[in-house]
């Protein structure tokens, strides 16, 4: 029984495979209904739950769509989680860079679109940055909650640029910046967060100057940015 | 059975949803190893084929991965295919603005890191362009081949900055990008893709100029934000 759950188990994946295939080849477009389970288990000569627990598999991914009564429709024809995850194994650098991409594009539409709100969630946390280092000094013990405050920051930036599909996208990497902020922050080879960076780049995005405060978004990842290229060079 | 496999779908889908609940609660965090089978099938009072069905589920879309022999570990706090969702759900301004932040980027990289084969790619997406133009004239009929040659120039740019994060995401943003291309070029409202915006880009990346790369880039981009915006509020 366990053998036969675990035979089942690997064939739902090579189908599962099979699939995602043909939609990345470009065999369906988006928008297209997939055969019925009857035709794809006969086609890919599996059993027709082998070939429900695939499809279940590619509607949780992102690239099918089940329409009660209708079928199953392509939505995408690459799969979400294989993009996210090339993204997650990237060299820091090319993380850093994405970052960049949408930490400055975040600073110039929240320079446009900013609230009083926004403001003031972006000023409290760099408040209890301060605050932290005021109490701990450059200790290790606060690494986390310091991370959590610089999160905090940033994140009300992007949610002051009042778009979804950015938001979205930031808060899937923010996951995945957080570990990697954590781990620069214990690192001794790697600067702390810059005080004075933060700073003027609330600064502009509170004087409305999109250009300035993409500036010093940008100036603010900078600095590891370069540290990260000055130890590719030792190599 | 037709119904027994219905309700275990069902079932199915619930426990994901529940070890999804768990995992973007921060119940677990990256890294952690989630309980035995045998164990959240009783948390969660279900048969262990669920769980392993649901754990299937979760590895497939990115948020688990299962090490043979070591147990289930948490990679991902958040849904990649969630997060994707979201962008592909946002307003066609919101999408602008994040292919803005991912295109802008990549074309300051590629001002750095270019080299001779990459500008070839632009220059023949671009010749191709103009001569599809000069043969039909505006017509509707070329539409999806014009279409395939824009997309080949501005993934030519991606290309050349260099970064596999950027790279990644653009793929899986470009399948969705390009549908929307397709019906505003499609649309008599929006205005052609500009010819001479694409070659001031590309005379930017190849004079290795980063700074104006990036507003080419912008620029190229901001017409059809404008009437984006514009169409916004005539509502």
């Amino acid at each position: 029984m366990a053998l036969h759950a675990a035979g089942r188990q690997s064939l739902v994946d090579t189908v599962v495979e099979q699939l995602r295939a043909q939609l990345t080849s470009g065999e369906w477009a988006v928008g297209d209904r997939l055969p019925t389970e009857h035709a794809l288990a006969e086609t890919l000569q599996v059993g027709r739950n082998t070939v429900r627990e695939a499809v279940r598999v590619l509607v949780h991914s992102g690239m099918l769509r089940s329409r009660q009564g209708e079928g199953t429709f392509v939505v995408s024809v690459t799969d979400p989680a294989s993009a996210l995850r090339a993204v997650q194994r990237s060299s820091i650098r090319d993380v850093l860079e994405l970052r960049t991409a949408l930490e400055a594009e975040a600073a110039r539409l929240a320079a446009l679109r900013r609230e009083p709100a926004d403001l003031e969630r972006m000023r409290s946390s760099l408040d209890a940055q301060l605050l932290l280092r005021q109490e701990n000094g450059p200790g290790a013990g606060d690494t986390e909650l310091y991370a959590d405050h610089d999160v905090a920051f940033h994140r009300a930036i992007v949610d002051a640029a009042r778009n979804t599909a950015l938001t979205a996208l930031y808060d899937w990497f923010a996951a995945s910046v957080r570990e990697a902020l954590v781990a620069s922050l214990a690192d001794r080879e790697m600067a702390r967060v810059n005080h004075a960076d933060h700073r003027a780049l609330l600064d502009a995005i509170a004087c409305g100057d999109p250009a300035a405060a993409e500036a010093a978004s940008r100036a603010l990842l900078e600095r590891p940015l370069r540290q990260v290229e000055e130890l590719l060079a030792d190599d």
